[in-house]
């Protein structure tokens, strides 16, 4: 079997102690791929974690396949048992990883570094980016093509910023923080007074922090304050298009799906999760752990653990039974007309 | 008459030849611009394509327009016969076209060109972009001013790329396909599992395959796969700021208008529309030729041929019958209050 | 007292002066920075803007708070009077702004200008910019690190570009226009004839104008017209990731919060707000001062002067009463059916 992807065959008893599995089968097998249960060629390791996708596994192509105990594999296919099935898939994904863009320890010659810019132990620096004077780049950092870092702005150590992102003047990011493509970390925010029939620019003197660990999408936005910061926590993933406006707050560990968007000066605790397309007003409070479900739109404070969806969004499995009778309600319309007119003539009209 | 806009005037029969129109009226006329009806000058030629702008045609100032077979026109009009207006219209265009960016064949001097790049046959590269290791572009196609092409990325034939668009490593295009700046194709999926209390990311090593004569909107974002493959298929033209999530697999012929979005390995069928802002989850099966109206929020299968609005989204025309009725409801509230005091006083109370 | 972030401590009363409001206070104190009340220290100086934040004022560390006239101040801190306590603290913001992005005249030697360009008194291009051929910059006008401005466009006097901003071909900016990071004005209109089963593209030959005092958000897009132009009145504010679409016509003074957008060819009055996420459709015309709450979206004309929310967008009054009656739907439902099995013990089965 010659792998298909460029990348040399593996073992499948190295697969499974690298993703803490127990095989069920040959370790032996050399495996040059992985893949989802309907796509998987032969030589590829596939999984299944959700019921969702069970008809697949007997019709794989796949030579091996994560599955949670209990779960029933056909005969042809090498069993890779773990607890948890795609966790474990994850873990072996590296070793399949193609070619990727790679920036090398120092600045390429075509980059712009500044005056008084400090660039850490292992930090490199792609073609064309622009470095301003006072930047500090953090030991291991890379800073991708055409990626423009403002002044004074500090990156910690170990991020990755992949090409064309912004991070504007005294802007700081964490360790560990990845940013896509096309994101811009610190851009004024929308702010303005209304004076003599005008708005009127207020000066956004304000920063961005972001914490260790967090990741930022394609094309995402996070404002930078009017005054103090613009503040993610640590762990928090930001999907591609998403709008975090100015002043505003999120806690730890969030998770926030593309498109959505916070307005200004809300503050978010920690464990958030905003689903695609959802929107959280200005001047608001969303407690820890609150779930905002797809297109959600949060007009006032939500309170920590609760899950809501619709717009206004509220409680979602009220919001599910009142999607669920506004079918009905054409229908009800015509129904209490019918009551009406019968109580009418029962009783004669009444006012 | 000389032409407005620096563009050398046509003769009116060159206008109708060009558009497989018929002329009724004087084809040595000179013709200096396009505009609508409204904004048209003396020397333009304009077109009636739908009665909403009807009104407009008694006062136009334009020299000749389009108008489909019997519409009249005001006598001062010249009139270019066709079934199909304003397709007859746009075939017109580039004839008006203004100077605009020209990347011609080679590499501009000032880019970044890695090694083993391979270039077709007049391809071009534009100023200050960034080509790296290992990256295909095909013949006649021109990458514009910075953007970024990631390591072994294919670039198929006569594609334009505008400026600052970025194709990430490994991801595809096919041939005839149109960037708009700023889009980023190929940028990791939104991928994390959860253990210990914190977001893991999953690594992103899939890719993106654009099929021939798509077209991708400004600061569009279409994610890489987890594994496998972000599809788009043959055809399909997508708006500016629109997410495509990982392992979505877009059928051909389809259009996606601004802002709209898919979540993750949805599959979405051919010549299916989304209108703008609309919005599709996660692991869901949209079939071929479904219409989603504006803003529509889609949580489940759509059927084949179906049109759908609202959220969620259900049959469109169900859903305007809900949200006229929607209107009625506080005072249907009041109503109903009424008939139960009613009730109440005819039999006393019940319970 | 020494400065917190790096800038000249300003005694209190030249504050004072600067903001046009009246010292109850020490002239003489050291003012080191700005901020929201509850995140001052010493040294700071605050505002009181909304009774949403009052609460505040008592445990405030700030050394100064600019206080309208009649609000009582905790006796450790120094007042500052003012009509309008907001307008009067962002007088003195610039005062306390972090050093930024430095464009200086003339243009950075890694930036490439094309033929014919044109720049006047003090403009300045910064690194690796693309001027193409023909482009005009305006006096005083700074052009940010990474920017494409297209062959012939026009940049108004004392704009600021920030990086990496796209100015397609042709397009017109006005005088003192701001553009954030990442936004695209002049990418091609989403405009296709449908012939014999396939989507073909309409050349995009118009522009776009944008119109003095403008300012323009983070990876917004803007669309260039069909034919004839895009239009962006004098004065208007777009926020972050908001999308014009090809030949929509905004009147002067208008503010579009961020992800807001609206489709092909729709006019908007002047003044006229859009909310974050707030949505209009294509060939619309919103009036004069119209007022879209976040989240609504339009699809259908709008009077001048109305206040309008959710989808369909109607009277914004109306809405709110609608979506607080949503809530007891599925109950009504209940009380209905028990009124109808009530009104057939009565009167025997109808029909």
């Amino acid at each position: 079997l010659t792998p298909a992807r460029g990348v040399s065959p593996v073992p499948l008893g190295r697969i499974a102690e690298l993703a803490g599995a127990t095989l069920e089968g040959d370790p032996a097998v050399a495996i040059a791929g992985m893949s989802g249960l309907e796509d998987a060629e032969e030589g590829d390791v596939s999984f299944l974690a959700s019921a969702r996708y069970a008809p697949h596994l007997a019709s794989t192509r796949a030579t091996a396949v994560f599955l949670a105990p209990g779960t029933q594999a056909p005969p042809h296919v090498h069993v890779l048992r773990a607890a948890d099935p795609y966790v474990a898939f994850a873990r072996v994904l590296p070793l399949f990883a193609p070619a990727s863009t790679e920036v090398p320890p120092g600045a390429h010659p075509s980059a712009v570094v500044g005056a008084g810019v400090s660039m850490g132990a292992r930090a490199g620096v792609g073609p064309l980016a622009v470095i301003e004077d006072g930047a500090v780049i953090g030991a291991g950092s890379r800073i991708g093509p055409g990626c423009v870092i403002g002044r004074n702005a500090v990156i910690g150590e170990n991020c990755t910023l992949h090409a064309r992102v912004v991070v504007a003047h005294g802007c700081i990011l964490g360790n560990r923080v990845i940013v896509q493509p096309g994101a811009v970390i610190g851009a004024d925010g929308f702010g303005y007074t209304f004076q003599d029939g005008a708005f009127h620019k207020v000066p956004q003197i304000g920063i961005v922090e972001i914490g260790d660990d967090v990741e930022i999408g394609a094309n995402a936005c996070i404002d930078r304050a009017t005054i103090g910061k613009t503040r993610v926590g640590r762990g928090t993933k930001i999907d591609n298009l998403v709008q975090l406006a100015h002043n505003v707050a999120v806690g730890e560990g969030c998770a926030f799906a593309a498109q959505s968007g916070v307005a200004g000066s809300t503050r978010i605790g920690k464990g958030v999760q905003l689903g695609g397309q959802a929107g959280v007003g200005g001047h608001m409070r969303v407690g820890d752990g609150v779930v905002v479900a797809g297109r959600g739109g949060v007009i006032g404070a939500i309170d920590a653990g609760s899950t809501v969806s619709g717009y206004p969004a509220r409680d979602h499995r009220t919001m599910m039974r009142v999607h669920a009778a506004l079918l009905q309600l054409p229908d009800l319309i015509r129904r209490l007309r019918k009551l009406e007119k019968h109580s009418e003539s029962e009783s004669g009209p009444e006012e």
